[in-house]
């Protein structure tokens, strides 16, 4: 929207020269939200739509990184550019844990066709999510074909990427398997693609046979050892019709049941297959027009996170907000007033605060 | 505030008659803010303040639970109750980790003055903070003497419990020695009393020995060691004037050195120290006024809470946002308006929706 000389038309000149620097720039500032974020963003705007973005999650140790790296280098002997976005739910006390895998993938780093870039979730301010949407928004601007979204499914990590991403791969290994009676729910509908990682191992096909239990592939057998699952309708995905129905209808676009595939992704097996189920699914969600639901619904969901990101700038950072704030402390801490009755004070004297047009 | 026989009148005086059915459902309630929280905790605020606030946290498997049940059991010995919160930070892959310290607290389960209660990250609209805050309130007004809330270190669960806490427990075991160095600094900044558990293993000392070079307690040894850390200022935490000046001081309570513990909580070992220790760290903090510092700043945050609550539920369960927001896709799918420009819009529009006070 700006067009004088600003940094950020600067910046914004420098993206559409396709200049490396300024796409790390612009990363560090939109994952930060700081000043200037929103005009980078609006300008970039009508750029975006080109790239997939392909969410990867799983436990800890599930070979997700290996994933990722040799996805990136079957796409990149394709002839596509790829972008990847590691997202580090930072903790204090495995923080180390990710380095390694950031260091496997050196291989395709030295890659110019390839942009790695770490989100440590402790520096997203507006959520995990939407930084991970806001850089993806930048990469897929820029120009990459396919941007790779990973992270370890701790905290709710597996749930903010799945938003942000087209298509969701979540990545299990044999020794999933004494747990996965326990996968929440959560997990079953965010899987576009099932992984069954490390499949050279004992266990590995007890795992597929699993997910593939709990997706209802395999109706008519051992249903009594599903577990009911908060907020999954088995008897419904259990249906031996449905299932009939969808198996016949084959290559047909308007439903979808996630494939468990098999990957030894150590010594690259698998990935191909991978790669034709994310084909696939792209054609489903093309075809059925769940591809345009899911990016509407990420639109809809940045309004909202920028509506809330305008009304927290506005009113925490007002001088007057604070000090009205500091001047009920005392009152608060008496009982003579309480969080809600200041909060609504604060609310109906901050009228011209929440609603004039951006200075 | 309200004094008709609303069902939250009913219910702020069954917690008045202290029944315990009234203090599982005020707990649901505000757990997952549903209708009538604010005005269960608003008529709670003049009751809270006499319970102690002790937050717990460590990596998987650092013995926190033991260590909360054997507080709880030594707390109970003295004639306190305790409330215990138990933050579940939960995870699709991991999710049954916590199950088999739910059943190891079993021991204090069964006594009435314990209440134990678990929270699941995901469940929590208002943040883990906010929700842990918003049920010590309820415990604490209800007259629990200790409220120890536990959550295990992933995300960013260990700060958000350390915000809800009047003192922060850190726990570590000797496994914990390869990682120490690369302990974030937000643990440091966390940390009231750090606890090495499992101290009967081989390591102890060695952690020991590394956090409180950390800490800054050994400022004349191996320097060198220890790692910079971004946000810490070693250089002044390893001020030997200042270091010896402390010591001097002794029993004063002007300023706090976290203590490092040693313990072997699964045979109650080490339980009485960490009790000693918070009962100094008690005394530090009202002594300092940094008692009435925390808590104001808990104040504060409860009011920039409530506030951003007010106005979530206003805009966006608000049919004609939705609708406009709604109209606005299809053009930015297009890219002839961006989430930045729909944002504005919105806001200037919802000026009376916004400032209105409660109906």
């Amino acid at each position: 929207m700006t067009t004088t000389a600003s940094p950020e038309a600067k910046l914004i000149a420098d993206l559409d020269a396709r200049r490396p620097t300024a796409l790390a720039r612009a990363i560090s500032i939109v994952e930060n939200q700081r000043p200037g974020f929103d005009t980078i963003l609006g300008a970039l705007h009508s750029k975006i739509g080109r790239a997939r973005r392909i969410g990867i999650t799983g436990p800890p140790g599930a070979g997700k990184s290996t994933v990722t790296t040799h996805l990136a280098a079957q796409y990149r002997e394709a002839g596509l550019t790829v972008g990847i976005i590691a997202v580090d739910p930072t903790s204090p006390f495995t923080g180390g844990a990710l380095l390694g895998d950031r260091i496997r993938m050196e291989s395709v780093a030295l890659d110019p066709g390839v942009y790695i870039r770490s989100l440590a979730t402790r520096g997203s301010l507006g959520g995990l999510s939407s930084a991970t949407r806001a850089v993806a928004d930048v990469l897929d601007a820029f120009g990459f074909d396919r941007i790779l979204m990973e992270t370890v499914g701790v905290g709710q990590s597996e749930l903010e990427i799945a938003r942000a991403a087209d298509t969701t791969v979540v990545i299990l290994v044999p020794e999933s398997g004494d747990s996965i009676q326990t996968l929440k729910a959560g997990l079953m509908e965010i899987a576009d693609i099932f992984v069954v990682n490390k499949a050279d191992r004992p266990g590995a096909d007890r795992v597929r046979t699993d997910i593939e239990l709990m997706l209802g592939l395999r109706a008519g057998e051992a249903l009594r050892n599903v577990p009911a699952h908060h907020g999954v309708d088995f008897k419904k995905i259990m249906n031996p019709a449905r299932i009939a129905r969808e198996a016949a209808a084959g290559a047909q676009t308007e439903s979808w049941t996630p494939p468990v595939l098999r990957a030894v992704a150590a010594k690259g097996e698998g990935i191909g297959e991978l790669i034709t189920a994310l084909d696939r699914h792209l054609r489903y969600l093309e075809g059925s027009g769940e591809l345009r639901r899911r990016r509407r619904q990420r639109l809809r969901e940045q309004v909202i996170d920028v509506t809330e990101h305008r009304i927290r700038q506005r009113l925490w950072r007002d001088a007057e907000t604070n000090a009205f704030l500091d001047s009920k402390l005392t009152a608060m801490e008496s009982g003579a007033a309480t969080p809600f009755t200041v909060a609504d004070e604060l609310l109906s004297r901050s009228v011209d605060l929440l609603t004039r047009t951006r200075s």
